[in-house]
């Protein structure tokens, strides 16, 4: 099948115009993309490399390149529309209507998008970046006085990728515990999370795929045998009703998704928004 | 000032709208937003309960509100189009052109955006975000031969989440090494970073903004004096020169900036697109 080339276009670091494409083209079954970002295009320069690049494409005789583009300079969107492909440009979608709205006009100053607008916002995040390594895997500090929230579940059933999602994402001081044969032996939780039980959110996921991550992990042994991943899920679920936790099965979910549940779930606040 | 609401709409996560949104918002001067996404709505129900908050935000006198939209579904698409706001949609402006290049009806599915369309995408992030964990600050691993990237840089210049960042979005394995007396005195890299020459990246910062961020883990002392600050930049620096070592300098620019200046300056391939 023929490759269809997608390029993503920005002044800046591209994030934005590659989450918009990406939510465009999974509406297609196609997947015969060949994606490519060119991000920071900001000197002509940069503007006339990228036509050439795109237009390189088209002349190597492959179909119409698509390109998603959040350039905000018009001077180099003018040049970047000489480029031989299928342009989808936000600014040119959405600025207009949105300038009207707000009476304003829009500033055309490139890269403000994923800058460091904002100081606060970056300490938020590293703070409580710095919180989801500390508070990883039921260590070092315990500081759960101060968490948002405390994540609970069986070894590789993704606590500690959502915590540190949450926390470079969302700011949010995200904490998690491992449940092990301690707790499923006596079927209690320890007092220490029981005091917090407001804040505790738990992590389910299906056995076979919990068995597949662990044989990545350690191939052998009863950590990964399907036995011994059937009963700690077992067990937990049991902690989960026990306890009326509520928990999401991260079976079918991204980080992006198991993140964004917990925060829709639980009602906690973020303290960076985009 | 009167606040103006925006919403974030989405059948999925909220990040494709809430990414799209900044973007657009960041060009105009006015900071009067009051952000609040409505993720998941997946019934009519949910489509009908958003469209009351949003013209219960525009009857209580308000502006009218701005709504970034990615619902994929036509019916409650058609639902949300009845609340009194301005309404900016991606697969409105997008989807038409796209499927027309593509010659492909769109499938009108939610939720792919961010899904786990991929189950060896997440599986990359997760080993990814490990390997940055067990080579974090020079421990415990020191596993550089596979690492894609390491950074170096003094403590608190930004190593830990940009390595976060990096394996979370992207898949790289960026370890990180820290930069202290040992090699200030001597001026040298020790060894077993010189192997890995062509994968370092440094890390410099402000001095002022160092300082700064210091103070918020301990106020007192030497760690956060103007004088060991500066001195140890100037010897980093030093480094970064005597060796040819590339560097950002951290201090204008976010997570997302730092991360993706450093693929775009190094040329490592990202393991996970979007």
């Amino acid at each position: 099948m023929v490759e269809r080339t997608v390029f993503f276009l920005s002044d800046q670091t591209g994030v934005t115009a590659e989450t918009l494409g990406h939510s465009l083209l999974t509406q297609f079954s196609a997947r015969n993309f060949r994606k490519m970002t060119l991000p920071f295009i900001d000197t002509e320069d940069k503007a006339k490399e990228a036509v050439r690049t795109i237009n390189a494409v088209r002349e190597s005789g492959g179909p119409k390149p698509i390109v998603f583009s959040t350039l905000v300079q018009d001077e180099y969107r003018a040049i970047l529309k000489e480029a031989n492909g299928l342009h989808l440009d936000i600014f040119d979608a959405f600025l207009d209507p949105l300038a009207a709205e707000l009476g304003e006009k829009p500033s055309f100053e490139p890269g403000r998008a994923h800058g460091m607008s904002d100081i606060d916002a970056y300490m938020k995040r590293i703070e409580a970046t710095n919180f989801a390594l500390a508070n990883d895997d039921g260590g070092i500090s315990r500081n759960y006085d101060v968490a948002d929230v405390i994540l609970i579940g069986v070894s590789r059933s993704g606590k500690t990728p959502t915590c540190l999602y949450l926390a470079l994402q969302y700011g949010v001081y995200a904490a998690n515990y491992p449940l092990t044969d301690e707790e499923f032996e006596s079927g209690d939780l320890p007092d220490f999370l029981l005091k917090q039980k407001e804040k505790l959110f738990g992590l389910s996921i299906d056995p076979d795929r919990l068995c597949q991550i662990r044989k990545e992990r350690r191939a052998m042994g009863k950590y990964s045998s399907a036995q011994q991943v059937r009963f700690e899920l077992r067990e937990t679920e049991k902690i989960f009703r026990r306890y009326g936790i509520p928990y999401v099965d991260t079976t079918k979910f991204s980080i992006e998704e198991i993140s964004s549940r917990i925060l829709d779930s639980t009602g906690v606040e973020r303290r960076v928004r985009p």
